[in-house]
């Protein structure tokens, strides 16, 4: 149950280590705080290592990678999975420059992450990046929709199952899969692409939700993902006539504030496939 | 038509790269998804001129400045550059140190930003930094008023000539030049000072406006200026008894997200000179 | 009394230079201009010096430090040291890592601060890391509780004391004290730890206070915590069914937008021991 999954990150106190970048860095941080558990960041190579010692979990997100960032993330994903911490990764902008590809390659290649979130393009990007070519068919639309929904599925599976990851592909449609499940989530709205971070937000998210709930990652991951859509429905009933982005953002962390396991399950649109 | 401006831009899905401060990068991020645009950042010198060349235009903010990101403002700005794309430089700061100061005018010598935009102490200084001296009194007062106003528009209007850049000096009344003509731009109210960033998010706005107008790159920067201005008279008429700068920020970014060439052809207070 | 400091920060401009982490920079900048100040943010080593010696006071938090911004730091302590500027210093994660601890360790000796303001961890380990033990006592429960008041305030004052620098230890009730006196705090809500960065977000209002009234620093710093705490009073009392953290911390900073001294004098809540 994805309500569970809610109560249980209520119910313990998840501390959050975040390699991110600065654009959308608050909001990760208040969104985590908001759905019960608590972000740290640290990015220092030296301080890395240290800081994810005490966390819980890694949420390691390549917007803004540098030169000195880099290593600092490798320092402490490997130390993450020493102490068998889950880790996230969110290949941001993976496809758009060699650094960022090569970079979230190599991370995924050495890290083995416990969950890679991203949208299509940054996904398929890894599939390629990856050296696996099956079920990946440059046919498939950039965009998941009804009309490619099972090519869509079998991709994300396929992926899940040569990686050994959990694979969460966020868009209109979300798929959450670890390779034998996939879940198909219809939760949000298209107006949470007009906010900068609602990804980045939901990777910090995903990250509290797998780390407070290491016996059902998948179910975790596949929660967050319908919470944070959700929380987009329920934000943007709550906007009046001259609101707009801005005030949209504050709304749906609001929405995650106020949300828990009964609300979540009330509201979740999303079958097992 | 300033109003033609926001419409294109609104058809247009203009790509922008911004290498920004990171004290009000999300900001700058959000208006530039509000007003039609999408951005990126990156800073990395290995990873700048990559997404400099999948965008269509660039913003460089030299605020929080520093060793690594100059190197990838020069990378950046020289492959813009050479791809057509519209530069601008926001020389926050120029001035107040010898870093910025000089950073501030080696990348206005070496790019030739299609936009320079700052605050009258910004493009006095360089002004005085490029070596020329014509336009420039030391009388002009520092802010620009309706009593010193003509020699405020010779000065922009000498400036932007001298160095064949479009100069958008921001203020209580702005003026945007292209050696040319003034737009001499009266919209905007004082309590905008009291929020941070302001100017950043006109920058990157300005740049999203300049991308979406290849044709008329001087009346979408005005265009932009009146938009900003327009944004802070509409949000302030939308404040409450106890709301303050941080809810008057997003009313802001909200009333971007809400104009368009109508809304703003309708609030625009300007003359050209 | 507290109130005229506020008064006196609303009459002067104090220019206020943050060294401060990227998570929540941004609140920094907009609370500091809420109160009244001017904020500037600079951590290269090369710009901090000289933008230091342009401010009044100088703000310093090690949150996301790394090994290109602790140059920075100790370059804008000496510079606002040699000048005679109040520094501040936020010990954000000391006793985390050693990385952090050993920073905050050395920037403590090397700069006496003017005021040091953390939770009670990081002063319990910038306590221990000093080599003092008077007043420590390891049975001290971590939070300083009515049941433990009195023990909390001998060691900061002990703290106080052997430092040389006016300790802000902050939580639940918050203690302040130049080793003389000790001023025992009960504004605030439980909630504002629901948002990243309120800690933060004092110690760059506190600098602005202490910069403003350099007669009264104790008083000062004091009247920064009383009036954040009572902002957090005031902006819980405007929240609305649907609203959660990131409203809330829009709300707060809109309550020190709206403070003056009267409302500080009419809502302040503390003793002196």
């Amino acid at each position: 149950m994805l309500s569970n999954c809610f109560d249980e990150l209520r119910k313990r106190s998840a501390l959050v280590h975040n390699i991110t970048n600065y654009v959308t860095v608050n909001d990760v941080a208040n969104i985590i705080l908001a759905c019960g558990a608590s972000p740290i960041m640290a990015d220092d190579p030296e301080d890395a290592e240290e800081i994810t010692a005490i966390c819980g979990g890694l949420n390691i997100n390549i917007g803004t990678l540098n030169q000195r960032t880099i290593p600092g993330m490798f320092a402490a994903g490997r130390k993450a999975k020493e102490l068998g911490h889950p880790i996230l990764l969110d290949p941001v902008g993976a496809g758009a420059s060699s650094l960022r590809t090569n970079t979230a390659v190599d991370l995924m290649k050495e890290l083995h992450p416990t969950v890679i979130r991203g949208n299509i393009s940054e996904i398929k990007t890894l599939i390629q990046g990856s050296g696996t070519t099956q079920g990946v068919d440059a046919d498939v639309a950039d965009a998941i929709t009804e009309d490619n929904l099972d090519e869509g599925i079998e991709m994300v599976k396929a992926f899940a199952r040569s990686t050994g990851s959990i694979v969460a592909v966020t868009g209109a449609i979300d798929l959450v899969s670890d390779g034998n499940q996939c879940y198909v989530i219809r939760n949000g709205r298209p107006e949470m692409g007009k906010i900068t971070g609602t990804g980045c937000q939901l990777s910090g998210m995903m990250t509290a939700f797998v780390t407070a709930n290491p016996e059902n990652p998948l179910e975790a991951a596949a929660a967050s993902v319908s919470a944070m859509g959700l929380a987009g429905e329920i934000a943007w009933s709550h906007m009046s006539k001259f609101d707009g982005n801005a005030t949209y953002r504050n709304r749906i962390i609001d929405a995650i504030y106020n949300m828990d396991g009964k609300i979540l399950s009330e509201g979740a649109k999303y079958e097992i496939r």
